[in-house]
């Protein structure tokens, strides 16, 4: 009696994410999960939202619950947040999206194709491969480094080839998977190659104001002369995920068409959210809450540091996050950390399995991304024992 | 020195909603405006947001701000309140979306292929022919009654025709743009028909409960026995706008392929709003709330009615709407509503052309769409009148 489906070749092809299902399967209490990639539940600040929104439906009442054009002050506080990091830009540059997905939905959308190149970094953020793939891409890789984040001359190389890549996508600080960042002249020479190449390349940048450690470097978007630098920002891991609002910083002519494609997929971003966040960063509550973050995710990472040191020393090795989130582990050749990762849940211990993080096949098999900023130190020592134990057995077993 | 941008094929074709920048343009204050599809601006239930807002900040705190999965009781409040409406649905078949328009988008790209035939209703939504496009519908219509919507034995020989539709898509209660209702009878022969064929049907459905008069029918999909209908809600009318919020009822097959792909468009819906709207609609808000603004509905609908009696009574025709927030106008066959608009803006009033509601091709030129909820009685009094006189000066002037 029940139709059955004729579904669309995207809906029949598209790959569940591993990581959502694992990250669910993670969330059981007496699991220790380094899997996700959520910022410090202890850490998001619900009372100065909550004073926000206080603020803003008192202010704005019923203003505030209707439909209406993006919120001018809040392009506004954003474009003058660009100019502070070096960024040349006005209101006309800044679009608002529900977080840096969207963004990356809808830069996919107004580029690609089917069967269009893209070039993304070999190791990547998995929404980024999965936005591209829903819009045809052909993707090609270039390799990164585990100090430095993408080989930029490997990137060149891939801009180069024929035939020409629609657009190319690099995650610049504190790196997901890797917790790295590119140096200040790699960000030069990639504003210098998309312009030369003409190929738009998507800086993706939710992280940079999670630094604990170094200096600022300077957005990629800072060196763009030639308009070729799509920059994408995000409240979620600054502020809080459900504010569910991100940016896109792009030519006016972007914008435009940007404008008429957001349409068709969801209208626009809620008014009330963008008040409150507006509400929030004019307020002055960005500088100290990311301050009380940084210093709890830097405490968690120097934990994750002396338990890795500790636990897996001479075993493992690992990057050295100086922000962000997360800590890419690199375990012997022999090992499969997601062959390893039943083990792992019988000793109650989470993370997501390095070869996840390839947009194109599977990436090395002997690796892990290690989240940091969600559990305590207390949790991560533990977490970390408990880690060494299942690599230990795992190792055991293949001998 | 700038680059110059290759563009996708989409993003070369779509078209800029003529109504978007319509809607905005009118919004000066000294323009009457039919022109938006906005609910009432002063009956948006700010005070019962507010304090709803306050009970989920000061309850779930952090929780409420943290990225999660689609919130239980929010699915099991529509689960239940879809099965009062006859549908017999369970929490596995509610998909969260931000409003009905994500809902639309989500569908196309789960059913839709480059080329795909896709049967719309001849009028309709502008959205919804924007959702379908994105996804390179070939669109078929089928005409619609100016007192009972779509024709269904012309929907079922468009669903009939080779080849076989992906999707059909009808709006059964308080049509947008026509005002009209989908008599029971045809909702059954439209469930039958979406089963016989084994084509897909989206009821979208934003405007039930904005109804003044007459007796609730039952929802297409409480008559469908062979999970053909894809039910679309939205909270947007009936409770706010910038909630953002809306669902899809669909079967449990359907529900697993539609988070896969919500993933790569924005992740998820935001948890606080999620929250939010199932307080406003636990705590009972919602049956007061709509009966305050089904009440000044009605009032501006009678305002309506009798100015366009008053004013154009003998030239024009319109349709009676029992609820929801438009009336459809047919004046005279020369009458061309897309090029008398320049004379309504210069007279302070503001609509719609009918024939931006044709997904294929213009519709007719001498029809328009006023939106009566968003003006005060006073204020469409005035406005109609302002209407007539336009009417007058534009047939005057094709003498």
């Amino acid at each position: 009696m029940t139709i059955s489906y004729s579904f669309s070749h995207l809906a029949n092809t598209i790959k569940r994410s591993v990581m959502r299902d694992l990250i669910a399967l993670a969330n059981q209490p007496d699991i220790i999960s380094f899997a996700g990639g959520l910022p410090a539940a202890d850490h998001l600040p619900h009372e100065q939202v909550h004073a926000c929104m206080e603020a803003v439906l008192t202010r704005d009442g019923a203003k505030a619950l209707q439909y209406g054009p993006p919120y001018l002050p809040l392009r506004e506080w954003i474009a003058d947040y660009m100019r502070r990091r070096g960024v040349a830009s006005a209101v006309e540059n800044i679009f608002i999206t529900n977080g840096a997905q969207q963004g990356l939905e809808l830069i996919a959308r107004l580029l690609l194709d089917d069967g269009e190149p893209a070039v993304l970094e070999a190791l990547t953020f998995t929404g980024i491969g999965q936005a591209m793939n829903a819009h045809g891409a052909d993707v090609r890789t270039a390799p990164v480094d585990l100090e430095t984040g993408v080989e930029v001359e490997a990137l060149a190389e891939a801009l180069a080839r024929a035939p020409r890549p629609r657009v190319g996508v690099v995650i610049p600080d504190f790196h997901n998977p890797l917790g790295v960042r590119l140096p200040r002249e790699s960000r030069m020479r990639i504003a210098e190659l998309a312009a030369q190449h003409g190929v738009p390349i998507v800086e993706d940048d939710p992280y940079s104001l999670l630094r604990y450690e170094g200096e600022a470097l300077p957005p990629i978007k800072s060196f763009d002369e030639a308009g070729a630098i799509l920059y994408l920002g995000s409240f979620s891991k600054m502020l809080a995920p459900a504010m569910r609002l991100g940016w896109i910083v792009a030519p006016a002519e972007v914008l435009s068409k940007l404008t008429v494609l957001r349409e068709s997929i969801d209208l626009e971003s809620s008014q009330l959210l963008q008040r409150v966040a507006t509400e929030f960063l004019t307020q002055g509550h960005l500088e100290p809450h990311l301050q009380a973050l940084n210093a709890a995710n830097l405490e968690r990472r120097n934990a994750m540091f002396a338990a890795l040191d500790r636990e897996l020393g001479g075993v493992a090795e690992w990057t050295t996050p100086q922000g962000g989130l997360f800590v890419w582990v690199t375990l012997p050749e022999r090992v499969d950390a997601g062959a390893m990762l039943r083990t792992a849940f019988e000793h109650k211990v989470a993370y997501i399995p390095g070869a996840n993080f390839s947009p194109n096949g599977p990436g090395p098999a002997n690796t892990l991304r290690l989240n940091y900023s969600n559990s305590t130190p207390e949790r991560i020592h533990e977490g970390i024992r408990r880690l060494a134990e299942v690599v230990k057995e795992h190792l055991d077993r293949l001998i």
